[in-house]
C-alpha cells in the first residue's frame, strides 16, 4: 500500500464519519435558539422531507467538490462541544466539569490574552477619529500616549481619513512597504512592496494561491502529513490532488527529502501534475520547527523538481528553543542564489499578536512570472479589499513601537510576558502529557500546538471500529465528555497509519492549566486502566 | 443571434482587451514605488524573459478560470487613474485637472462622506477596552456617550470581552438574532437568526452561495445584462455559464417576464442547467427599482421554473423615489406563501452606512434544505469568521440607537443628511447628463449610480473598433484623460448589443459636484463636436 492510498483510505473514513456527524446536526435537538446546530437546525419555511425533496439545491445536486471537504478543526467535536457549553449555561451542575476549554483552535484571546495595547490604541483612535480633533484631542491625550496618537495620525493619512473606505485590492501602499522593510530586517535580503499582497488572514492568501496553481483534477500539490486542514479543505475545494508526504515524527518532525522524492516520483508516476510543496514552519499541529539545513534542501528539491514552494509561516514569532531558530524560505532561496518561486504567509492571528478576529495577513510573492502577478492583482480585485483595520494591524505587526518610543517598554512588556508563558505551558503540557502512560509527545519548538501520540489499547481501537469511528476521534469525543476539553483528533490533520494523536493547544491561562492538566489525566488514566487487560 | 450569443461576442472582445491591457500592467512604466502597476511591474530577484519561460506557474500553466474572469470595476481605467492620481503627485499641474474624481466604484467615505459617529464610537470602545475600565471611565464619559458605552459593554460581552478572537463561523450569535429581528421589522414575517450567515463583505457571500450552486460546467445561474461584474467574474471563475437577461432600459430598468422565459428557454434548450436567478434590486449600475407587482412575477417565474433566487439587495435603503419604494424578496415570498429557495444579500458598505473597508454584510437562507445549511456551515468554518469588527457593525445597521436614546437625534440626522445630498446629487446628475446632447439617462431610483446611455458618433465607433477598442471604453479612458473622472464603461457590465452606457456614481461631495459636472459637460461636447459630421 503506497503512501498515497494509506492517505486515501484515512481521508474516506474520515468523510463518512463527517459527513453524517459533523456538519448536519441532528434535527432531534432542543432547538432553542443557541448557537448549536445553527444554520442546519434552522426552522425553514418549509421543512417537510416530501418538500425537501423537490428542492433545487441539495446535498446531491450542490458542489461536490465543497460536499466532498473537511475541516475537523471546527468539526464534529467542537460542535458538540458548543452544545456542553450552553447545557452549562441552562443547567449548571448538569456535567462533571464546569467549563469548556477549547483547545481545538489557535484562539488565544478567546482563552483571556490579552491584546497588545498599543495596537488597540492606534485601532481606536482610527475609529473615531473625532478623538484626533481640536475639540477632543487634550481629553485624549489623558487616555492614549502621545506615540499611538501620531501613529494613528499617520496610519490615517495612508488612507485619505477614511479606514471605512476600500483601500488598493492588495492592501494599503505604506503597509506593503513597511511589510517589505520588516522582511529585509528579518532575512538581510531585499523585499519588494509590489510583491506583497494583505489579505483576509493567512487562510485567503493560501485559497488564493492553491487556485492559482490548479488547472485540472491532475494537478497535485505536496502537503506534509500531519497537515494544517486548510490545506485538504482547499485542495478538494478546487478539485485537486494531495500529495502527501510524512513529517517524521522520531527526528522532531523534520523534513526527509528521501521521503519528498519517494512521494513525488509515485504520485508523478501516476499522472499527477505535481506544481507545489507546502511546508508549515513552525509546524502545525505538529509544533516543529525546521533547521536551515533541512530548509535548503527542500529549496533544492522544488528547484530540482520545479515545484513552487507555498511556506506557511505563520507561527515564525512563536519559537521556544535555542536550537531550532526561525529561519524563513525567503532567505533561504535568496542565499542559494535560486530562482525557486515561492510564495510566503504571515499572520496577525498568531504569534503574540493573537488578533484573530480581525482577519489580517499577507503573502510574499518571490520569482513570480509577472503576467501572473497581473492575475493575482485581478483576483484579489474581485474581493475588493481585505478588512483596513486588520491590514493596518499587520502594519503594527511589522513595525511595532522602537526602542526610545513612549509605548516602546510596554509592548515589548507584553510580548515577552505572552511568549515566555506560552513557552512555560507548552513545556509543562509536554512534561504532563510525557509522564503519563500510552502517551509520547515531542516539545514544541514552535507554533502553538503539541501533538501527541496515543497509544490505544486494543480493546478500545476495536470499540470504535465496530461504531464506524476513528479510534482517535472517539477518544477526543470521550476526552471532552468527561472533562470539557476541546481538542482535534490526529485523524483530522493526517498521521502515519496505526498511529494515533490528537492536537491541542496549549493557551488555556496559566491559572487554569493545572486544573487542565489535572482533567486530561484522570481521563487519560481511566480510559488506559478500563480497556486494558486485566492481570 | 441569440441574446447568449451577443453577449458572448461582447465578452470575448473586451477579455481580449483586458487580457493584455487591464491586468498586465505595462513593463514600460517609471517603476517608482507607487501603487500602480503594483504586483505585475514588481522587480522579481529573477525576470528576465528566457527565465520566465521556465517558471512553474504562468498565465498558460495557471487556472484557466481565472484567467477568463473580468472586473472592470477596478480594471484599465481605474488603474490608468491611479497612474494619473501619482503623476497629480509628483509633477503637479502637468494634466488638465487638477485631481482624480473616482465615480468608478461605490466607496463613499473615499469621497469624504463622514462614517456614522455612533458605529464609530462603539467600535472605537470595543478596540480599546481598558477605556471602559474603572481607572479610565470617568475621563472616556467626557468624549463618549453613554449609549455608545453602555453598547460597547453589550457587544464585547457577546464575544467573552474579546474582538480579537474568532467568532463563530456563521458569525455572533446576538448579531444574528439582531439581524433577524430587523428583517421581521422590515418585512413584517418571521426571521431566524440560524438561517443567517456574516460574511465578509456581500461579496463573500455571493461567491459562497454560487460556488454552493455549481456542480458541473453545464450549470447556469441567470443574471442581468447590465450586472455588477462580481456575477460574471464569479461565473467564470468556478466555471459556470452566465445565462442573461436583459433589464429593460425604456421600462425604468423593471424585468421583462417574457424576457426572462425566452432566455431560460433558450439555455436550457442548449442543454445548460439553469439553477437559480440573480436580481440586483435596487440595481447595480442600473439604478432602476423593481415594483412589487414585478418582485411578485419573478418569485412565480422561478418557482414554475425550479430557480433559485438570489437577490442582491445591498442597495435596499438607498431609495430616492416615492414611487418605487424597497420591497423585498423575502417579503413577497412569504407573502405568497412561496416554498421558492431564496438568498437575500445585504452589507454596511452600501446604504448610509458606507463602511466599505470594513467588509461587513450577511446572507439570509430561505426555504433552503437542512442539508445543504450543514455545508454553508462547513464552508464558512474553512474561512473561520468574517472580521469581528464587521459582524459588529453589522449590528449596529440593523440595530441603530432609538427613539429615546442619547444618539438617536444625531444617528439619525447624519442619516438623513447624507441620504438627502445623495438624493440631491442623484438627481442633480441625471438632469445634466439628460441636458446633454447624445446622451439619456433615467433617474436613479435607488442605489448610488447611473447608467448613461450615449449615442457615439459613428466615426468615433469606426476610430475604436480599428484600434481593437470598446467604443465605450475608449470614450472612458478619454473622459479620465480629459477631465480626471474616473466611470466603468457599460461592455464592463454588459448592455442590449450595440448600445453604449457608462457607470458613474453620484458619490463626489457636492462642493465638488459642479466642477465635476463641468468637466465632463466639456468632455462630451467636445468629442461629439470633434467626431460629428460638419455640416
Amino acid at each position: 500500500m503506497s503512501l498515497l492510498d494509506l492517505y486515501k483510505d484515512d481521508r474516506e473514513l474520515s468523510e463518512d464519519e463527517e459527513s453524517e456527524d459533523e456538519f448536519v446536526p441532528d434535527q432531534a435537538s432542543d432547538g432553542d435558539a443557541s448557537q448549536q446546530g445553527a444554520h442546519a437546525s434552522a426552522a425553514n419555511t418549509t421543512g417537510t422531507e416530501s418538500h425537501s425533496a423537490a428542492k433545487v439545491l441539495t446535498l446531491e445536486s450542490m458542489n461536490p467538490n465543497i460536499r466532498e471537504m473537511e475541516y475537523a478543526v471546527r468539526g464534529a467535536i467542537p460542535i458538540r462541544a458548543e452544545k456542553l457549553k450552553e447545557q452549562l449555561k441552562t443547567h449548571p451542575g448538569s456535567l462533571p466539569f464546569k467549563q469548556i476549554t477549547p483547545c481545538n483552535i489557535g484562539n488565544p484571546q478567546q482563552l483571556e490574552q490579552k491584546p497588545l495595547t498599543f495596537l488597540r490604541q492606534v485601532s481606536a483612535l482610527m475609529e473615531y477619529t473625532d478623538l484626533l480633533s481640536p475639540q477632543m484631542i487634550d481629553t485624549t491625550r489623558k487616555l492614549f500616549p502621545e506615540d499611538a496618537i501620531e501613529r494613528a495620525r499617520r496610519n490615517l493619512a495612508y488612507v485619505g481619513n477614511a479606514v471605512g473606505a476600500y483601500t488598493h485590492s492588495l492592501g494599503i501602499f505604506e503597509v506593503r512597504q513597511d511589510i517589505a522593510r520588516f522582511i529585509e530586517e528579518r532575512d538581510g535580503f531585499p523585499s519588494n512592496a509590489d510583491n506583497i499582497c494583505l489579505t483576509s488572514g493567512a487562510s485567503g492568501a493560501v485559497e488564493r494561491v492553491i487556485d492559482m496553481l490548479v488547472s485540472s483534477p491532475d494537478v497535485g500539490i505536496m502537503i506534509p502529513i500531519p497537515q494544517y486542514p486548510l490545506y485538504t479543505a482547499t485542495l478538494a475545494h478546487v478539485n485537486a490532488q494531495a500529495v502527501p508526504y510524512y513529517l517524521q515524527e522520531d527526528n522532531d518532525w523534520q523534513l526527509s527529502i528521501g521521503d519528498l522524492e519517494h512521494s513525488l516520483a509515485e504520485a508523478r508516476a501516476k499522472g499527477t501534475d505535481v506544481r507545489a510543496l507546502v511546508v508549515i514552519n513552525p509546524g502545525n499541529p505538529t509544533g516543529g520547527c525546521l533547521l536551515e539545513s533541512n530548509i535548503a534542501e527542500i529549496v533544492r528539491f522544488c528547484q530540482r523538481h520545479r515545484l513552487v514552494i507555498m511556506a506557511d509561516e505563520v507561527y515564525q514569532t512563536n519559537i521556544y528553543t535555542g536550537t531550532n531558530p526561525f529561519v524563513s524560505f525567503k532567505k533561504v532561496v535568496a542565499q542559494l542564489g535560486s530562482d525557486v518561486e515561492l510564495f510566503s504567509f504571515h499572520s496577525i492571528s498568531k504569534g503574540m499578536v493573537g488578533e484573530c478576529g480581525r482577519r489580517g495577513g499577507y503573502y510574499e510573492a518571490v520569482n513570480i512570472d509577472d503576467k501572473v502577478m497581473g492575475q493575482l492583482l485581478k483576483l484579489a480585485s474581485v474581493s475588493l479589499c481585505p478588512n483596513v483595520q486588520g491590514q493596518m494591524a499587520v502594519g503594527i505587526m511589522v513595525n511595532p513601537p522602537r526602542p526610545g518610543d513612549i509605548s516602546y517598554a510596554q509592548y515589548h512588556a507584553e510580548i515577552e510576558s505572552i511568549y515566555e508563558s506560552m513557552k512555560r505551558r507548552a513545556k509543562k503540557l509536554a512534561k504532563a502529557f510525557n509522564s503519563l502512560p500510552n502517551m509520547s509527545c515531542n516539545d514544541a519548538q514552535g507554533a502553538m500546538y503539541l501533538f501527541p501520540r496515543v497509544e490505544l489499547p486494543q480493546a478500545f481501537v476495536e470499540e470504535a471500529k465496530a461504531k464506524g469511528q476513528q479510534p482517535d476521534s472517539l477518544y477526543c469525543m470521550q476526552m471532552l465528555e468527561a472533562t470539557g476539553i476541546s481538542v482535534v483528533p490526529g485523524s483530522g490533520f493526517g498521521q502515519y497509519p496505526g498511529t494515533f494523536h490528537f492536537r491541542s493547544t496549549f493557551l488555556p491561562p496559566e491559572n487554569l492549566f493545572d486544573d487542565f492538566i489535572d482533567g486530561f489525566k484522570r481521563f487519560h488514566l481511566g480510559l488506559i486502566a478500563r480497556y486494558s487487560p486485566k492481570i
